[in-house]
């Protein structure tokens, strides 16, 4: 369905060629301050169009509250939110009436709903990943106040080239201590935090755009300050939340956690993280993270560090044999210019959906919590 | 919480060391054939104790149906299932009194919840899982009948000993085709379909157990026949709700379908799965499958495969240094036989998970179908 | 929370001083015709200012379809529908800044959310219903073309004038086969039916709309050839979710199905509901209706009618001794002029309410008996 | 479907004729202190054949937890209940294979699963309800302890003979706050509080039970010590989550709160609560309570109180003309003894449901009051 959360929950609508797309957001606690400019920079960072990475086309986005605020704090009631629909051009993709585009949904669609829209995919557009920023951007300001809950997603890997992030390896590990938003902006449009790769990962993305093709890659994602204990036994342990909502976003292939699955093969006598009595924070910590901060599905207040994985976009210029709805063969090549690599762009969605998950865990885990407190 | 599924819903109960584990089935379909020997199989083949490659704690593991049925068939009411704990040993492991098994659920579970079960870790218990197999195998049954779906796990890494599971290579891919889980029972313990690594995989086990240690693996699994247009943009796209339900299986570090993490590396132009009218399906197919089976989060009639990483077993017999709750630096040694390797025990349960999403999905997708027939 | 249904779900947000109210609706099937035009008449007719019997504010509630059809047809895609709140005033009522309204949300309000919106009582208020109405709209339209069904409500008791409706009288159960939308708008803004009374109700509104006071009363609804076999046992039983969706409009105070509380005098050898085959149907139906459709909480193929209480409206222009905030004794009497009786607006909200719910139920029930074809 | 409740949820399993009834309670707080003493009284309570007043089957209704508690304390997993069906008998009902029972489940089960149950009307026993009332058992007393919610239904009305439950009569809402649990025990099995009326009740039932027929009642229930600020606008209101609960209840016909269906015919200026400050609780409190308890959905911390119509029982021994599953005219009557009226053992299962709706909306609001703190 098209909502995501128990408690904070967000539910999304629209396609690309309509009115607008939006989302109300259930759950946001009252009293909190809130305005445009708060959501507006994640879905200013998410826009198409930003740099010679990405697709040229310009799309504003600029994001409308339409309730759930009053004198720029949150009431404690949904708060709906919409962005125009400014660039609508339902017949752009000519051919696509004839051919299903390969590994896009235009197939998949007409098969499960057995209409076709103008957009081919409906609601696969990535233009539905807006109504999702808008809610985590929410999220992480409230995050950000509670617990100084840092989320800070990056490009490890595009095509074959990778930074390092070998989980054994100590200097990864303390570059997830480090890395801001500002920081990784400040690479550039490429998002990435290793000088020594990314001028590396920009030529392959040049190199595919130039070639009307298009090459996938890895975003790592860490979440510091996570308040120890959320995740719910059984089914909705920490990492499974974080899964499902990674692999709801377009165009995602695999999701791991910690060791992740390098990790098979370190032997539980290596991969184990001891414990040590922390003084600073007086409270047990370990001296690896290999867990990546999740220990039976429950959070242990070590950095949460997980890794996506983007296949190149389906959608390329140049041509491609298919065949068409009614089965005959023929050859088809995406008009206009297009996204050689979604990879950079998907940085504040991964962060958006890191944001919504956490939000949602922890008002679950504090009903638990002062409930447990009023019984004792 | 302790559910999972929307129409087709599961809620499991029961630690390692009350009177019973367990779980309800909601949302089974009337008039269907089912006793205990359609389930009992598969959580026969979760048991511990099977062969020398795992713990041998002897669980019976008795499935009793407590309703839901009459005369053998299903009545379309909650099926209530027990198995009885038998091997009730509260206080085996003395110290973990004192000290919080490393990577264990030890901590997190006294930190989120503020008690401490004889068990530690409470429902990270491996034992949690007899519920989810035991309505897993529901599912599967009922999957059989309705669209001859086969879901087939298997172990394709142990260690650092992959078998070939190139999505790449047209050998793994056909073999996707043809694995029964009668062919990867008759590879023994070990359920690897690979003749020429499983005995390496064996010995690695092997190696760990005498020095004490654990090792982790892979386990893969392929779908086939899986009804096309399964999965439900946006948040619930059938990767996604794959995700979300094997990251909920203990011990388990990531998910990749399809391409996968390797997928990243190859460009669309290679990427994308070519549509071809195929004769005798009398529809459109694709003569790649590296989407794994599923386009815009919704299934499209290829096979559906994806892998599942899960580290080395956390309890070990060998010394470790950690701490204790207290803060005191000290030595842990589990006590006991242990799990040299979860991995291929975790196959069922893997099974198991798959058809509960698949039946769900089923389910919500054939309520639209249904209902749109009705309308036209 | 804002959301309403499982595969047929609402979800509303707005209040009554921001920017538009709105809401999204998931669930719905592809390939319906479905324009705003089939959804503003139930907007219109549950919109104030109709009459002298209700408020005089004029409120357009022009509804906009934001996504999810095109071309005029549903895409299977959330519906995003929102209307502009024109009449923002968001400081007309000045002493409720002061004091509370008795009996309205003020209170409880901020007493919940610690903060207080202009419209003082969130929400609650009745501008909220907009998005139910909406949707409401939507599945009726679906309802009417599945299986012909038909959703009256009507105003039955305004104070003590009550038509006749007792269930035991063959008048009323027949009344219930006859009355449409149309009937009851032809006898005017108090949408009452019986033509012995309605005059009298009017003049009851009037009497206390002039002696600014305000009035209750009992809308009573019927759903005619709903399927059989709607409502899931145990909890989700058709009455328990009609009574949620009642009780969930703002100002009820009751719920009753069938016979209802006069029904508990009647014995059970008179209550029940004999079975006789009916030839034109070619199936079992009841002689008698006491059970008003619904047996184990499951659709029974007759006539389901219920009846909800509406309080009076809290919002009186007379003066009314309360205290402050702070705890000071004071008057207050609401500016402006107010509905005197809400009772005759509730209708379209009442039958909104009601086609949500079986337009969900019938989604659920249609996944089983499909999949249940499917298994043999 | 066979859950209710959000994060305080109960999933119920069983019919009449299979192994066990039972229920998983899940978002049970840790550390509380829980034994089956504290859960068998209500299932006593609930039991039949306590009195000549009920059906004198014999059943020991004896319940067993399987999980969730250690020592005497709850964990926080979830808490798995059971209680042996020890009164199996299949085939006692012979003519019921023939005929569906008038007003009973046994035609809309089969009209909606297809396949006929020995019991006939599956789970719409009453021996499903046992599941509820456990966990209802276990949600008050955590409600006792949080903030002595004191939880107390009676039965206010047997056929036409009523108690004074006038809600504008200061004597019946004085009795409100003075009723318990013990002392509408000591009434006797009729569990009416009216000594001027109680014996008259006796007698009707007696005079219907001796005829071989049933007659219908009304239960009261009143909340003292409800904690302020429950409720979830807009669609959970609190009394939208009471009235479903209570509508959810086998033989339920309606629902009122506060005022109720009396209540349209007084004006708002006489409806309407004015505030006061209470010099004792040293906040507002209202002088009347016509709105029981609920403004705007939420609790104003003033008693909530509501009724709950039962009808006559359908089960009758005496001989009912009715006509056969293959619609051939007939003669039914019930063999054995049946429970001439089920008003009186309602009461557990009124006071159970209640507990479940106050517990799960106390977590919910926790939740947003704690994580509020945490913002400010």
């Amino acid at each position: 369905m098209s909502s995501f959360g128990t408690l904070f929950k967000v539910t999304t609508y629209g396609e690309s060629h309509c009115k607008s797309v939006g989302c109300i957001v259930e759950g946001v606690p009252p009293g909190f301050p809130l305005t445009e400019d708060d959501i507006q920079p994640q879905l200013t960072r998410r826009r198409p169009g930003q740099s010679k990475l990405s697709t040229p086309r310009n799309e504003k986005d600029k994001v409308i509250i339409q309730s759930g605020t009053e004198f720029g704090k949150t009431l404690g009631s949904p708060i709906g939110m919409l962005v125009l629909n400014e660039d609508q051009r339902p017949h752009d993709y000519g051919e696509m009436d004839v051919y299903p585009r390969p590994s896009h949904a235009d197939y998949t669609y007409i098969q499960k709903y057995g209409v076709k829209s103008s957009s081919g995919g409906g609601r696969s557009s990535a233009r539905e990943t807006i109504g999702r920023v808008a809610a985590g951007a929410i999220a992480e300001r409230m995050l950000e106040k509670i617990n100084n809950v840092e989320i800070v997603a990056f490009v490890s890997q595009i095509g074959s080239v990778s930074m390092n992030k070998d989980t054994q390896d100590e200097s990864f590990i303390k570059l997830l201590n480090t890395v801001t938003k500002e920081s990784i902006d400040a690479t550039g449009p490429i998002r990435c935090p290793d000088d020594t790769v990314k001028e590396e990962m920009v030529k392959v993305i040049e190199k595919y755009r130039d070639s009307k093709d298009s090459i996938g890659g890895v975003v790592t994602c860490v979440i510091r300050n996570c308040p120890i204990g959320l995740g719910e036994p059984c089914f909705d342990k920490l990492e499974a939340k974080l899964a499902h909502a990674m692999l709801s976003i377009p165009a995602t292939k695999g999701f791991e956690i910690g060791s992740g699955f390098k990790g098979v093969e370190i032997p539980g006598s290596k991969h184990n993280d001891p414990f040590y009595f922390d003084e600073s924070s007086k409270r047990l910590r370990t001296t690896t993270n290999n867990s990546g901060g999740i220990q039976g599905g429950i959070s242990n207040g070590e950095n949460i560090y997980f890794s996506v994985a983007f296949k190149s976009a389906a959608t390329i210029s140049q041509e491609q044999p298919t065949a068409s709805y009614d089965g005959k063969d023929g050859i088809l090549a995406a008009k206009g210019r297009h996204d050689p690599s979604v990879t950079p762009r998907a940085v504040p969605i991964v962060e958006a959906m890191t944001a919504l998950v956490i939000m949602d865990q922890l008002l679950i885990q504090n009903a638990r919590k002062s409930t447990m407190d009023l019984l004792n």
